[in-house]
């Protein structure tokens, strides 16, 4: 992100990573925890998120595998992304609200630029036109060998579009995320999906304990 | 177009202009002048023209006039174009179909470039991104005054969530499609659509037959 103009300006922190790597919980998990640090918390989630962004949403995670083009995949999630940060990432994150946001642009590089093999440069392009020079603070990319991940996915029922996609899918969409984390290091932070939740969530407290300079119990 | 490997490619020719201009009913008519002269024609229309841009299409004529974003708007209508290039327009040029499209990508430049004051650039970069090389081997620009486009539009009902955007977008609407015009003077022809649909109609016939050489009654 920008340096914030408005010093008050809460921190926007992403949860990445493939399917069934537990995002939701440990998102739930650090929110509690921020919140009795008194920091005042959104959590959301895409796509998705705000009304537009969910009927945009509706489209994306309905209907069989091959239904979407590539590129027209790519250009929805674009789209519901830019409803998204207008309508509720930027008004919170000016007023104060720190924004925990369950998937956002580096998985649209990673399932489309990696795993539906359109190549960076095109989400690289639309990341220029609709996020400007917005970053994330912090993203936390969880990590997960893809068999381990789609057990557990599978476990909750009701598979996604994404979910089915197969295994090759999956695997270069795991090797994506990786290759996100060595190329953005100052901004992403690793972090093994493996294990109990409470060493995962341990794990997340102290990435943003670190880099925000907090203490965080 | 880039040069057609396949000489037996279809012509690709788009209708673009305002509201009313009536551009549905002299693509009716040229598709008959083309049919009678023995050329195999496919009449569609953006947004929409396949099953998943239909989807993104109710997204776009439906409800209030400032429910999305500038940028939002233009992703969706770029998705919408892919889905219909690859599964309409491209196979049909391929085998040998001519393509008469109501609106296409001009309509986006004119409408979110300058209606909606965007501006070029972003629409330009998408333009790469999903055209590639594509472009319409002929475009037939139908020009008329606001007001009396509004009007012919108003005389239809139900005024769908463009018309109702007011006068001033509609008239950055036409300089648009005039500077379109006048920026790839050999891929378009501005042509008049005032007076009689017979009128209007002879003026398309002459650029149609001037343009691929033709004899056409």
């Amino acid at each position: 992100m920008a340096p914030p103009a408005n010093p008050r300006r809460g921190r926007f922190i992403t949860f990445e990573g493939g399917e069934g790597a537990g995002k939701s919980t440990q998102i739930q998990r650090l929110a509690a925890t921020l919140v009795a640090a008194g920091i005042p918390v959104l959590v959301t989630r895409e796509p998705g998120g705000s009304p537009g962004a969910e009927e945009i949403r509706a489209l994306l995670v309905t209907g069989e595998p091959g239904r979407w083009q590539k590129i027209s995949e790519t250009l929805l999630h674009f789209a519901a992304r830019a409803e998204h940060l207008a309508h509720k990432v930027l008004p919170a994150l000016d007023a104060g609200t720190w924004v925990l946001c369950d998937r956002f642009a580096d998985s649209t590089m990673a399932y489309q630029g990696y795993g539906h093999q359109l190549g960076r440069a095109p989400v690289l392009a639309l990341n220029r036109l609709v996020l400007r020079r917005l970053k994330p603070d912090l993203t936390l990319i969880l990590d997960l060998p893809v068999k381990a991940g789609l057990a557990r996915a599978a476990g909750r029922g009701g598979a996604d579009r994404y979910e089915r996609m197969g295994k090759e899918f999956h695997e270069r969409v795991r090797r994506g995320f990786r290759d996100i984390a060595r190329r953005e290091a100052r901004r992403c932070r690793l972090l093994s999906a493996d294990g109990p939740v409470d060493a995962v969530a341990a794990r997340v407290r102290q990435a943003v304990a670190e880099r925000f300079r907090l203490v965080l119990r």
